[in-house]
C-alpha cells in the first residue's frame, strides 16, 4: 500500500531561475531530474562526483506561493565526494552536487549562474574567405509541353525530356518527396517548374514556376558549440549565422564523458542523439526565420564534428571509440537523406557528412583541412584546432601527419577553478605588469580594461584569458619554470587559501560572485598539461617528419581567434617559430564545412586528403612520456624560443 | 450554451455484429462513422447514394446492455433517394442507406451480411510457374580481420575492403540503417557478418554471422483485393501467400470512385493512403508470422497496381488521372525505400514499383505482360486481365497494344441486384437445363451442385457467376440475342416483379437471405455493357493491327481461372478463338510481381515493354461506339463465332 501511494503521488521538483518543474521518481538524482525538466546543469564528468561543475543549491523555505515545500531533508544525505567540492558554509546554506543529490521528496532547487549551461558568446563567425562556387545542387528552370490526349506523357516523363534537351541532362533519379510534389508544382506553374537537381542526378525538389535561389546550411557540431552557416547555393554568399550550446554537455563536457554515458546508461545515445537533432532542428528554424526563409528551403546541409560527435549524431555507437583500438564505424564521407536523421529541412533535402581521418580526428579536422590546405603548400606548417578535443596537423603537400590529444576543456576554461566557457562575464583577456604585479583584465560585455576602467561583472575566466593569465604569470616572474608559485613575490594578490598558493586577478568588489577571482597552483598545472600535450604532439610530429623548424603555425578553434598568439608561443603551446607567421583563423573546422556546401570538387579534395593523411597515434609513442614531461615547463625545459621577445627579466 | 452541452457530448454509434462504438459528430454520415471506427460497410458509388449497397439497420430497441438509447429518429430523415432502394417493408424495419443516413443521436447500427465488405475468398495463390532466379539483394558472408592499433581502420572500410578481397565487390555504398547496425553485428559475430547487398551496389544489411537465407515480399494491389507473395531471395520458392481486402474499398469500389473521392474531401488521399499502407503492413505482418520470420528479414518488395492504386498507394495525388487526358505523374519503375513509404520491413527495404504503361493501363498490366511474355510469341494474343478495370494487352512480337476499359465491377458481382464477391455463399457456377429450364448452381464453400445436393446457404452471385447465369439464359432462349428477357418461357423461375421480368437462380428456402435470388432485366444489362466494352476494345485492336482472327486467348484476373472460358464465349466477352487455345491463367499481375521480385532482368524487360507498348485511347476511336453497340449483343450483333459449339436452338 505505501509503495502504490508513492507510486500514485511523485516528489515535485522546481527549478529556479527557469521555474520548470514536474514529477521526478523518487531516487532520481537532482541532475537526471534537470535533465528530464529540460534544465541545463554544468556536467564536465558526466555524473560521476568528480568535477564540482553541477553546484545547485536547495531551498528550505516552504513555497506557498509555489505550493510545494522543499527542505533540504527532502534530498539524499551529503556524501564524501561532495566535501572534496563544497565548504562547511556552503553546505550550511544548501550547496549540492547536482549528481550526489537524490531527490525523495518536493524539492524547490536554485541553479546558480557559474552551473548554468547558459547561452555562450559565440565567435563562430562566417570568415571573410572567397570560396569558388560550384554546389552539388542547380536549379533549372524549365517550361514543358502541355499534355494532350495525343501526348498524355507521364508528369516525370515529360519534366526529364525538357531538361535533356534544354539542359542536356541525362539519366536523372528523382527522390520520391519530389515525385509526391511534382504534379502539383506543374499544374500550380502552368508547365513551367524549377528543378532543384543534386550532382546533374538526382531530382531533389520540383518548384512551380520560376525559383531563383536555393539554400543550404554548413553545420560545425563542436563538442561543446554548435555553429551554423545559412548559404546560397546560388550565389554563394553566407546570409547568415548561428550558434547554440551543444545539449549533449549535460551528459558530459568531452568526448569521453559522453563516450562513457553511453556505456553507463543503456538509452544514452538515443538521449544524446535526440539532444543534438533537436537542437539542429532549432538552429534550422532559427536561422531561416531570421532571414525570411523557411526550412523547407534549405535542400542541403554539411556536417562536420570529431568523431564521437559524427557517431552520437548520426546514431552510431560511438563505444568502440572509447577503447582500444579505436577505430570508428566508418571513415568515408556519407551523403543521408535530411528526413533519415530526423532533420527538418526540406523533405528531399541532402545531409553531406565530411569524412574521418581516425580514430578522435574527425571530421571537423578535415574541414580544417580543407579550410588551410596544406597538401598545397610548400611550407612546413603545423595546424592547431584548440577544442575540448585538440587536433594536430604537420607537413605539406609532400607528406601530412594528423594527430589527436586530449589538450582537453582547460583551453576552454574547464577543469580550472573559476573557469567558465567565453560567455558574458568571462575574463578574456590578463596582462600583469611585470614591476608593479598589478592586473589588467578584459572582460566579455565590457568594451574596456580594468584598470582604466572600473570592472564589477567578472564570473569567472574563459580559455583564452586562462592562457593569457598563466602565460602572464610566468612573464611576471609570479610562477617558475616549472610551474610553481614563487612564494616571495611582493603583492598581496599573491595569498595562501588552505596552505596554498593562489594569484588574485579580479577582486571581490570587481566581481559577480562576491568573492575573489583566483588563478592556483592547480589551474597553473591543469593549463601546463593541456599544452604540454600539444607541445609533445607537435615534438613528435616534427620527429616523425624529420623537420627541425616550423615555416607556419595556424591556430583554429571555436575561439582560436581570440587566442593572443604571443601569450601562446610564451607559453609554450607549440614550438618556437617566427611570430610574424603565426596566426589565428577563428573557426576552420566551419570554414571547412562551408568550403564542401558551395563546392563539390572540394568534398572529392576532403576524400583524398582524408585517407592521404598519415595519423600519429601519440599513445603508441615511445618518446611521448619523455617529450610531455620536457614540454610541461614554461615555455619548455629546454627547447629555445629565438622568436620570442626577451621579456622575461625575472626568469 | 445549447450548442456548448452539444459539443460537449456527442452522439454514441454502436455498430454491430462488430461491436464497435465510438463518439461522432453529428451530421456525420452512418458511412463515414463507419470509417472512423474501422468498419468495413460496401459503397460501390463511394456515398452518392446511388448504388443501393450500404443498405444498414438502425435498431430500434432501447439497448440497456449497450449503454444507449437507440431510435431511427435518431437519424436524419429518410430521402426520396434511398426510396429507389429501400422498400416500405424495409423502411418499417429500419433500413436505411448507410450514405444517406446522418447521425443525430445515439444509434444501434446493424450491418446486414450482404453489406459488409467481409474477408473475400482469395484465389492468388502463386501460380506453379517455375522463375529462373537472379534477385536483385544477395548475401555474401565475410570473415574480417580483426583492428589492431596497427590497423585501426573503420569498420565499414574493414567490411567493404574484405568483400572486395573476397567477392571482387567495387565500389559499395552502404545504407544508413545498415550503417547503424554494423558495429554491432561485427562484434557481436566476432568479426564474421553476413552482407545483403543490393545489385552489388548497396549494402542494405549486415547480420552478425552467417545467414543463408533472405526474404522478399510481392504484392499485388488490386482494387478490391490485395495479394502478397512471401517468396525466398535464395532459393526462389513461393514460401507463403496472404490476401486481405483492399480497404480504400470503403471510400468507393472502383478507381472512378476513389478519384471522385479525393476530388470531394481534402484529406482523402492521405485516408486512403493510410488505409492501403496499414493494410500492407498488416500483410505484411501475418504471412512472415505465419512462417516463423520477422518483417525485419524481408529486405525487398515489389508492388503492381493499376494507375490510380499505384498514385494512391505511394502517396501522388490521382486527380490528374481523372480528367482528360488522364497523365499519370509517372511511368517509369520507382525504387523506393520501404521505410519513405511507412512500410515496416527491414529499414532499410527496397520497394521496387513496377512501371505504368498509360492512363489506367498501370503497372498490374506490366505485371501480366512479363509473367505472360507476348512480346515473345509469334501467334497473335489478346490478354485480358478481367478486373474492376479491365485491361487488353493484344499483338505479338512484332507489335502490342494495351487498352483500357471500365469494364467494370459487373464482372466481379457488383452493381448487380444480387452480385457479391467471391465469398463463402456466393454462387459461382450457374447451369440451365435448355429442355426444362430448371437452374443447377454451385456455391463458394460447398463441394456439390445444385439441384444434385440441396443447397440452403447462397447469399448472392460473385462474378464468374453472372458470366455463367447471362450466358446460359441466353443458351436456354430466355433472352433473347439482344438481352431482353423473352416472356413466353414455360417456367416458373421467370417472374415479374414491379412489371419486371427476372428470372430466379435459387429459391428462397435455398438462400440464407429468406428470398430469392435472381438475375433480372437491369443486371443483364450491365453485363452486357461490361462484356461490349471488353469485345469492342478487343475489335479495335483488332483492326488497328489489322488481324481478322485472334490466335489465343488468355484470360487473366483475380478470378480469372474461375471464368468458365465456354460460357465467356458464349457471352461474348472477346471475338471468336479456337476453344482449345483459350487458357484462364489466374492471377497473372501477381505472377509478374513475383517474378520481377526473384529476377532483376525481368524489370529491366518490363521497363522496356512499358516504353514499346502503345497506348490506344479506346474513348478517342470514332469506331468505338459503333463497335460497342454491336458488342452488346449476345455474343455480337452480327460477328460469327465458328468455334462455339452449336448448342443454341432456340435462337
Amino acid at each position: 500500500m505505501r509503495n502504490r501511494e508513492r507510486a500514485m503521488k511523485m516528489p515535485q521538483v522546481i527549478f529556479q531561475p527557469s521555474g520548470r518543474r514536474g514529477e521526478i521518481p523518487e531516487g532520481k538524482t537532482v541532475l537526471e531530474a534537470a535533465r528530464f525538466l529540460g534544465v541545463g546543469i554544468e556536467s564536465v564528468c558526466g555524473g560521476k562526483q568528480s568535477c564540482g561543475k553541477c553546484r545547485i543549491r536547495v531551498e528550505s523555505e516552504p513555497s506557498a506561493r509555489l505550493g510545494i515545500t522543499s527542505h533540504p531533508d527532502h534530498l539524499s544525505p551529503f556524501t564524501e565526494e561532495e566535501g572534496e567540492f563544497i565548504g562547511e558554509k556552503e553546505r550550511a546554506e544548501g550547496v549540492r552536487l547536482a549528481c550526489a543529490a537524490a531527490i525523495r521528496g518536493d524539492v524547490l532547487i536554485y541553479v546558480p549562474e557559474e552551473s548554468r549551461t547558459g547561452k555562450q558568446v559565440v565567435r563562430k563567425e562566417a570568415s571573410e574567405k572567397t570560396l569558388s562556387l560550384k554546389p552539388a545542387i542547380r536549379l533549372f528552370p524549365v517550361t514543358l509541353p502541355t499534355p494532350t490526349l495525343k501526348d498524355p506523357q507521364g508528369d516525370y516523363e515529360r519534366l526529364v525530356a525538357a531538361l535533356s534537351e534544354r539542359f542536356g541532362l541525362q539519366r536523372l533519379e528523382i527522390d520520391y518527396p519530389a515525385l509526391l510534389e511534382l504534379s502539383g508544382a506543374l499544374r500550380q506553374g502552368n508547365w513551367t517548374v524549377t528543378a532543384a537537381i543534386r550532382m546533374e542526378q538526382e531530382i531533389l525538389a520540383v518548384f512551380a514556376g520560376e525559383v531563383k535561389e536555393v539554400y543550404g546550411l554548413a553545420v560545425d557540431v563542436g563538442s561543446t558549440t554548435v555553429a551554423g552557416y545559412l548559404c546560397s547555393l546560388t550565389t554563394g554568399k553566407t546570409i547568415g549565422t548561428e550558434s547554440l550550446m551543444n545539449p549533449q554537455i549535460t551528459y558530459g563536457e568531452d568526448v569521453v564523458a559522453r563516450i562513457t554515458y553511453v556505456m553507463d546508461h543503456p538509452d544514452g545515445m538515443n538521449q544524446m542523439r535526440g539532444a543534438i537533432i533537436e537542437c539542429l532542428n532549432g538552429l534550422i528554424r532559427t536561422v531561416t526565420a531570421d532571414h525570411g526563409l523557411s526550412p523547407a528551403e534549405i535542400l542541403e546541409l554539411t556536417l562536420v564534428g570529431n568523431t564521437a560527435m559524427h557517431h552520437l549524431l548520426l546514431g552510431i555507437d560511438p563505444r568502440a571509440l572509447g577503447v582500444s583500438p579505436f577505430t570508428p564505424a566508418v571513415h568515408r564521407s556519407l551523403d543521408i537523406k535530411a528526413r533519415d536523421l530526423g532533420l527538418k529541412a526540406h523533405p528531399a533535402a541532402n545531409v553531406h557528412v565530411l569524412p574521418i581521418e581516425a580514430g578522435f580526428v574527425g571530421a571537423d579536422n578535415v574541414g580544417v583541412l580543407i579550410a588551410e590546405e596544406p597538401y598545397r603548400r610548400d611550407e612546413r606548417v603545423l595546424i592547431i584546432d584548440v577544442g575540448t578535443n585538440g587536433e594536430m596537423v604537420m607537413g605539406n603537400r609532400e607528406r601530412l601527419l594528423s594527430a589527436s590529444c586530449a589538450s582537453g576543456p582547460a583551453l576552454e576554461g574547464a577543469h580550472i577553478r573559476f573557469g567558465m566557457r567565453a560567455a558574458p562575464g568571462a575574463i578574456e583577456r590578463i596582462r600583469i605588469d611585470p614591476d608593479t604585479l598589478d592586473v589588467g583584465f578584459k572582460v566579455i560585455g565590457e568594451e574596456r580594461w580594468r584598470p582604466e576602467f572600473p570592472v564589477t561583472g567578472a564570473k569567472g575566466i574563459c580559455g583564452s584569458g586562462i592562457i593569457d593569465g598563466v602565460a602572464e604569470l610566468y612573464r611576471a616572474g609570479i610562477i617558475e619554470h616549472s610551474g610553481r608559485f614563487r612564494t616571495d613575490s611582493a603583492t598581496a594578490r599573491l595569498r595562501l587559501t588552505d596552505g596554498k598558493p593562489e594569484f588574485v586577478i579580479a577582486w571581490p568588489e570587481e566581481t559577480a560572485l562576491d568573492r575573489a577571482i583566483t588563478i592556483n597552483q592547480q589551474d597553473v598545472r591543469s593549463v601546463q598539461l593541456a599544452k604540454g600535450a600539444l607541445y609533445a604532439g607537435a615534438k613528435l610530429m616534427m620527429k616523425r617528419l624529420g623537420i627541425a623548424k616550423l615555416d607556419r603555425v595556424i591556430l583554429a578553434g571555436a575561439f582560436g581567434s581570440y587566442i593572443d598568439k604571443t601569450e601562446a608561443m610564451i607559453l609554450g603551446m607549440f614550438p618556437d617559430c617566427d611570430l610574424d607567421h603565426v596566426a589565428s583563423v577563428g573557426n576552420a573546422a566551419g570554414d571547412g564545412a562551408r568550403i564542401a556546401l558551395l563546392n563539390r570538387d572540394k568534398r572529392l579534395e576532403a576524400e583524398t586528403v582524408a585517407r592521404q593523411i598519415e595519423y600519429l597515434e601519440l599513445t603508441l609513442e615511445e618518446e611521448f612520456q619523455q617529450e610531455f614531461m620536457a614540454a610541461l615547463f614554461i615555455p619548455h625545459m629546454s627547447d629555445a624560443f629565438p622568436h620570442l621577445p626577451p621579456l622575461r627579466d625575472k626568469n
